[in-house]
């Protein structure tokens, strides 16, 4: 098992062309935990303004499965996710905190809070997400 | 309630800056059906060069929001779905094919088929997913 | 890779006391598929009449991994499943019917409908479901 | 918009005959949060000796519709839910505690964790979900 730290992490995102397509960066990363962010700009938007569903579930599924590389190494495939929206998404940056629940020996089930910061700094809840990510 | 047809639901379609940026397009539309396809290129990527999941959660958002939109008007807000991958997405199209099961007074469920295809046309599954689309 | 029948199906339905006591039965298994049925009785409705939803998710929790089974033998884990529900169950008879999606190597991923069924013998679709089965 | 308290919300409990049958008792209610108990015994089992999947599904369903009525009123119905499976169940009692995330005004999402509690009081989580509840 490769062990990851929040460098390396930030090596693995930096190699996924979607991820700097969208603009996520790796804000935090250890112990079952990783933290997405993102900066909100136009060409993330639906036809309402609000920042696009899509690109919520992105952030889950890409937030889900680094926590359960943190707990569990780099080799590890998404199994799936479930995805609720809260609220219409605003502001100026996304921020995805996922946990680990359970790391098992080849299932790893992780929790994931998406929330808009404004300019304050406020954080405002806009989605929850839970997933099952395979150990390979 | 306002009817959507094809032509409509492309309008709304590319009046999404995100689909815009993913190369979404609707293929299909009617019926409580939609199919939403979009070109693999290579930043739409993740690091081992298969098509990143958020790109297929995308697709899935959309096309079951569409597909609800197909039976329901437009006046919509995706409550919450689930996806599960099944394969690495490869290939040189996707393709997210989205079907209402149930159109109620409140909320539509829908279910999706996400596909790969390839240069010879033929489709393989990768990914299905199954939503919750509130009437407002 | 042990392989499932009909009557070996039946055989572990039976040997859970927990469809025992629901009154499950099996009613068709084999080629990835799965039906269970049940007969509707008071001890398993809600406060207002209606069918528990509980009862509807044991019904596909049990289907879609008993539909796993019929493609990748009897070494299962139910790893997770979504389920929407779409109205009030009522009726004499409920019946759940679960697909094999893609049976992979060391994941199954189905889905289920579970619709009740009437004195006339007509089926009303009250809630679908998917779900993935680990392979152990 | 009707108000719950634990008193009424055992009520509601015991008004289900599922629940009856099972043996679901409400030990906590309040402030967008319920806990729902039940002591495990032998018809709640599978073919391998643990607690039967359907058994903690029938929990998730339960408390999380609990946790939204302690939030907003009793008219509520449950839309759908996604459960993950982290370990077998035994011990003898299941624990199912659930909470708002987000109670909007036609809709609540909630979050709920079940455990096992053995003799000695120590709990391990067993099972995670989270859904969406109508407000009707």
């Amino acid at each position: 098992m490769q062990t990851l730290d929040l460098s390396l992490a930030q090596d693995v995102l930096a190699a996924q062309p979607f991820s700097r397509l969208l603009g996520a960066r790796m804000v935090s990363f250890g112990d079952g935990e990783a933290v997405l962010e993102l900066d909100v700009r136009d060409d993330l938007r639906q036809q309402h303004g609000f920042v696009h569903g899509g690109v919520l579930s992105y952030l889950a599924d890409n937030a889900l499965t680094f926590a359960a590389g943190a707990a569990a190494g780099a080799n590890l495939v998404t199994s799936g996710l479930s995805i609720d929206y809260l609220r219409p998404a605003t502001g100026r940056t996304l921020r995805a905190h996922a946990r680990v629940v359970r790391a098992g020996r080849t299932r790893v089930v992780c929790r994931c809070d998406i929330s808009t910061v404004d300019d304050a700094g406020t954080e405002t809840l806009c989605a929850v997400a839970q997933g099952t990510i395979a150990v390979v």
